[in-house]
């Protein structure tokens, strides 16, 4: 038994049995190990940024950490930009990175850099392993940081020679001591309570934790007792939603909309969730969505137990009885002719089956698909939330490992589809039942719109340059072929019907380019 | 007048031309500047990878930077690790990054990271210009830093306020004051020159700097006089070579040939690089790789003028009229028949047009090829340098924009080619003179190798599946077409040789799937 045995076992013993992997010859004794240590699933990703994307979807579906594996500094750096979202999006990450033997740093071979201050920015916990023996207890102490309350990324950094020396005795396992989230102080909750019965215009702001189904109900109970509305922040990690679920507003992307959406609330309840800010600063817009004098409330903290506090406030509220308000479902005929975004979530919301899960990545083009898609099939949507584009693709391969049985489809971009397009081998490979479908503009859309609200000057030929995916155009339905996952271009509202149709009943991935 | 106006035009009237970029809201006003600043081509990149990368390309060919834009913290973690590769080349780079308004900043929008703390691990210089009114000063003092010798990364962060500002009057144009590389003092000369009249064996390491064809007729005078030997790093941002050059032997990669290579040498002369070290740390083999007791004398440390160094010390070698040993024309037949490296190679050295760039990822497949076109037509060899994969497709858009009118080649690695496969369509959009040869082995061949090389247990299937790239095999004729280029796919040495003739014959890029 040597420390990469020791890595695996402890993982595997704390729950954690998927492994998004990218190694290289510093991993290779915990490569080795995979074969002798049983109970994990290790998936290979071509690009770290796909490992680190698939961690967080798996994240999100799962509700408890994969593991990665990273090849030293650089390997780490690839996966950085994912890591952000799934910080954003409260996930749990036990983020592995290999490093050379410790004998070797000295020697400042090719690949050193400096690996702790890399993952620092975008980990919430860092630590280097110093050798075998310490292995285990690292371990288990980066799964607890991962699991502590709501959801951490803790990045590991494990030296070769850490892995491949051997342990003279095998070390008893370790267990991660998880912290309880604490509850949250009855103030908090009496104060929650007292401005929902105040019958001044209120809202529910809900963070992650609030938009599954059990808190939801909880939240549709306070909101139809009390009048308050129920918004998500822009960027949530997940909602569930559809036929029979408690509508949340999403906050809309664009400022102004935000603005007219929030303009009457005088009082807003955070619930795990950050005051509504805007995504970029606008020239003589606000930073801060929420009308100036809007009382601001935090009854939950995003590391406080944040379903419990929902439940102690419709109880303090004495609405244990009230019947929440529902969506209804609403299966849209099939529309044909020319696309358009409309047809689309039509579209969706007409054949999406029950319990898919939608990673929306759609930008400029799914603008309406959660309005569109409000009555569809109960699923669960996840949205972007550290707005590092490219994260879609990925994500949807963790999801779909979390979630087996049940739909994935990806609502992507083609700016953003461009990022980590390698993710699709992966889907590939482990055949997922991955439906993505990419919204073909041919340019940066987002980018013609935000030229002119941040005022600058219309654009001329460089910075339409800059702006613009043609010339040449992405061939999408190559570029699904090169990965060995069927694809297809639907063009009109019927070929994308019929495509979508086809492509939810067959088994593994597939790809449609819809060219708008 | 704005900060971005004064941006670009400080970068322009420092004589930066070029700027590689993948940008966002956050620097809308630089990409309008683009159109009212004369003189800054802007190239755009689908991942920030291939707009690092592209600048470490072009570094290396035009022997001075471009500038990047990337947007935010996560558009600079995605171009991190070609950055590491570009400060290990001793790459000029001027990193701009975008950054939301200082005012904003506060408010931890989605996007919000810790900028200077992600750049630091990859750059020498690090600043964050607060506002427009510093942006020409801060602007020229990062091309000052990128431009200190030999060769460094300057990143500068731009917030978006700093950009849109608007400035009361035009400010005096900034130059960058660049130091001089000092003089190596006497001494280190004369003890390297006493060195290598001692008789004893003796060999120059010569570091990028000494590489290039100026400097390698004089590191080969004194070869000529002294009877030293001429090795490289295993990694060396640039070799100028083929036939008529001076030759160098590159150390190789596997620890036992390497310290075969030096085991007899007794004295050896850094000149700009340093002391040979293992790629990796094998259990039981050394890090170092020189013999244990050689005498490392350091003529030049990189930051010094390391050309200067080694004219001064020919000239205390009354070395001036040695003739140096060239390497001779040698164009072989073109092979028939089944794939082999040594036929791949053959064909190189035949058809190789005379100063071509040569982009070298090809890792295993390619151990061979230096000394296959050690007789090919006179060209250059951009070899990586810090290790981190994926640099080549990235790499050849930059120095193909270095360098117009001269032909670029890529050996690239089917596992390799994988990192950052978009940087085939800026191939396609400049319309660059680039030949992609990807040789698909269809596994991490490497890592098969690494495997047995650090002492682990042969793999069983779960190790296997980590560093096999089938299941399914990846389609690189479709991934051309994906992005506009016109591929094909070799599986004779008769077919490559005709493809690799077309390909260097026809304008634009081109890609040929080595099927091995």
């Amino acid at each position: 038994m040597n420390g990469a045995h020791s890595l695996l076992a402890t993982l595997t013993g704390n729950g954690i049995g998927v492994c998004f992997a990218n190694p290289g010859t510093s991993e290779m004794h915990i490569v080795a190990a995979l074969d002798q240590v049983t109970g994990m699933r290790c998936v290979l990703g071509l690009f770290e940024g796909v490992v680190t994307g698939a961690a967080d979807g798996y994240a999100r579906m799962a509700g408890r950490p994969a593991a990665t594996l990273l090849h030293l500094g650089p390997g780490l750096a690839n996966g950085l930009s994912n890591l952000h979202n799934a910080m954003r999006a409260q996930s749990a990450v036990v983020n592995v990175i290999g490093d050379h033997a410790t004998y070797h740093r000295r020697y400042d071979a090719p690949l050193t850099s400096d690996i702790e201050g890399t993952a620092r920015p975008f980990s919430h916990w860092v630590r280097t392993t110093p050798d075998a023996a310490s292995v285990a207890a690292d371990t288990a102490a980066a799964v607890a940081a991962a699991r502590t309350a709501p959801g951490r990324v803790a990045s590991l950094i494990v030296p070769a020679d850490a892995a491949w020396s051997a342990l003279t005795a095998a070390p008893a396992p370790v267990q991660a001591v998880v912290p309880a989230p604490p509850r949250v102080p009855e103030p908090a909750v009496e104060t929650a309570a007292r401005i929902l019965r105040s019958g001044h215009p209120a809202a529910l702001l809900l963070g992650p934790q609030a938009t599954r189904e059990a808190p939801l109900e909880v939240a549709g109970q306070i909101a139809a007792a009390t009048g308050s509305r129920l918004y998500s922040p822009t960027q949530n990690a997940r909602i569930t939603r559809g036929a029979g679920r408690v509508p949340v507003q999403r906050i809309p992307y664009p400022v102004d909309q935000a603005v007219a959406l929030l303009a009457d609330v005088r009082d807003l309840v955070l619930v795990g969730a950050k005051p509504p800010v805007a995504f970029f600063a606008y020239p003589g817009k606000p930073s801060r969505l929420d009308p100036p004098g809007t009382r601001v409330h935090e009854l939950a903290r995003p590391d406080q137990d944040v379903p419990g506090a929902l439940t102690a406030l419709r109880d303090a509220l004495g609405a244990g009885g009230a019947v929440p308000r529902r969506a209804g479902i609403s299966r849209p005929a099939l529309p044909g002719g020319a696309l358009t975004p409309a047809k689309i979530g039509a579209v969706l919301s007409a054949l999406m089956p029950p319990d898919a899960v939608v990673v929306d990545e759609s930008i400029t083009t799914g603008r309406s698909f959660l309005a569109d898609t409000a009555g569809a099939a109960p699923h669960d949507w996840i949205l972007p939330t550290g707005g590092s584009i490219g994260y879609a693709l990925p994500c949807a391969a963790g999801a779909a490992i979390a979630s087996p049985g049940r739909r994935v489809i990806v609502l992507e971009s083609d700016g953003s589809g461009m990022y980590m397009p390698q993710a699709l081998w992966t889907h590939a490979r482990e055949q997922l039942d991955i439906l993505t479908l990419v919204f073909a503009n041919r340019g940066y859309q987002i980018l013609r719109h935000e030229l002119s609200n941040v005022g600058a000057t219309a654009g001329g030929p460089r910075a339409e340059a800059l702006m613009d995916l043609g010339r040449p155009d992405i061939d999408w339905v190559s570029l699904a072929r090169t990965f060995g996952v069927p694809g297809s271009r639907a063009a009109t509202a019927d070929e994308l019907a019929r495509q979508v149709a086809a492509g939810l009943s067959a088994p593994g991935p597939r790809l449609i380019e819809v060219a708008l």
